[in-house]
């Protein structure tokens, strides 16, 4: 099976397990409106290379897909809530992701806000059942990782830090290091912190960590790079959502600051750290030096 | 020392808490516009009424207040990140809180969405944290109820409840039954985890637990009374927050349903319903029981 069959099998896995997962939350309190506009959000498609890194990185240390799948479900909710939340008026004003309506689009924006607040909620409320990891100190380390990974010092404060520099002009130093940064937060705390959450249910070393976290780091920015080229000469059609946007918004990102060529050359190099990072793990790496392939070439 | 007394101390001692908490987030990774929203959403005042419970219910089975107080913070970070996003345009669209302005108006919406998405955050990251509880399985049953309690089934799904018959004019059928489940959604939830917590910090037995959960819901449904009576005719001024706003939003509240004479019954009805569920705890729940009181008889 190819890499790109495999993470779309395991999309399908994950997508059945979402829908489970929003579905039987707490009886039927849910309000018919609020699990609607969870399941739009969360159940549209997308590639899930977030939780295909959990369980890929889980399996490294022999835990099988089903003991990883939950854990792995809850960045899914986590990235989707940060979507919604991002593409709302007020924030990034965008009309369309995936190819349809954005979630404020498609019901209203107090809907979209609440869905988002609930996903996220949810997300640590399934990190912390039973039923993700028997080991109570497994879960509670979960949610903390995934917090941190989250919260202020991660992907809510990387939002800020863009959205000061598009709304108030806050000038952003546009150095390459700044940029990093930037990202490291934003798009790439998630991230790192699926190896990080893979390499936590599969009771890893610390040396294993370590090289999953720098694993992690470069995939991050790997990522963010592609999703910058995708966005200065990709097609809206494939992309499944407007393209140049970064450029009209002014916005620092490695391709205005160093061009098309030499982002291209900077992506290669990324990909190649990922990749070397993972040299400690042997052949048992094979998937996740795949991946890094995948997120450094993806053309949508 | 009397009941007021106690809860405005230990208010002076969760603001220090609270932000210390915040101050030292992940380091200096927070950026300053985050972590000032942040701030100003949490320490702006307030009665911490869900975390006096939390460190009172505690303290019933022999944990110092400094043995809970962590926790007890997250409870406020989350009512707090619950009003930020509450008073949104797109939702209440209110411009006063606690006598100043709203975390939008004072910054913006985008501010006030992102700070409420990291104070929700930063409640579980607390909440997972060794320093909370030195056993992990207490944290992640932490994790599990306050989850519950603030998400989709609980105190969101109770929001969504209530704007739909706001904003959508969903027939919210208004029977005393119908209000009860709304108001243990949108506001019971949350006190009523505050005394699971206490209980979960303290290692209730079950039947101490069932106690507790009984008082929880009363004290809630007394709070919401107490509230929506508030709203019919307090002050402003002594309120902190416009008042008057249910009847002009033609809400369901159970004044609108019984008048305001049988709700002040029904409030009777309700603290004296929290006062029994405590009996089997005899002397150690004096403050709790005051707590009934104070509820259900405040006046802002």
């Amino acid at each position: 099976m190819s890499f790109t069959q495999s993470l779309r099998r395991s999309a399908v896995d994950i997508e059945a397990r979402l829908d489970f997962l929003i579905g039987q939350e707490s009886g039927g309190r849910v309000p018919l409106r609020l699990r609607g506009a969870m399941r739009y959000a969360v159940l549209g498609g997308g590639k899930r290379i977030r939780p295909f890194l959990v369980i890929e990185t889980a399996k490294m240390f022999g835990v099988p897909a089903l003991g990883s799948i939950d854990a792995a479900c809850t960045l899914e909710c986590i990235h989707c809530y940060s979507l919604v939340h991002d593409d709302l008026p007020s924030m990034d004003n965008d009309e369309v992701r995936r190819g349809r309506p954005t979630l404020w689009k498609a019901y209203d924006e107090w809907t979209a806000i609440l869905a988002g607040d609930a996903l996220l909620t949810l997300a640590f409320e399934i990190l912390a059942r039973p039923e993700t990891h028997s080991d109570p100190s497994v879960r509670a380390e979960l949610v903390l990782l995934v917090a941190r990974a989250s919260g202020a010092a991660g992907m809510v404060g990387g939002q800020v830090v863009d959205l000061e520099a598009d709304k108030l002009g806050v000038p952003a130093a546009p150095s390459l290091a700044h940029i990093r940064d930037l990202q490291a937060m934003k798009t790439g705390a998630l991230i790192r912190v699926a190896c990080e959450a893979g390499a936590a249910l599969g009771r890893a070393t610390t040396s294993e960590r370590d090289a999953l976290q720098r694993y992690g780091d470069a995939l991050g920015f790997a990522f963010q790079i592609a999703d910058d080229l995708l966005d200065a000469d990709g097609d809206a059609a494939t992309v499944g959502k407007a393209v140049g946007k970064d450029a009209s918004a002014g916005k620092a990102t490695l391709v205005s600051l160093m061009g098309i060529d030499a982002a291209r050359a900077k992506l290669k190099e990324v990909e190649t750290e990922a990749i070397s990072s993972l040299a400690p793990f042997g052949s048992r790496a094979a998937t996740l030096i795949d991946a890094a392939r995948f997120v450094a070439q993806r053309t949508s």
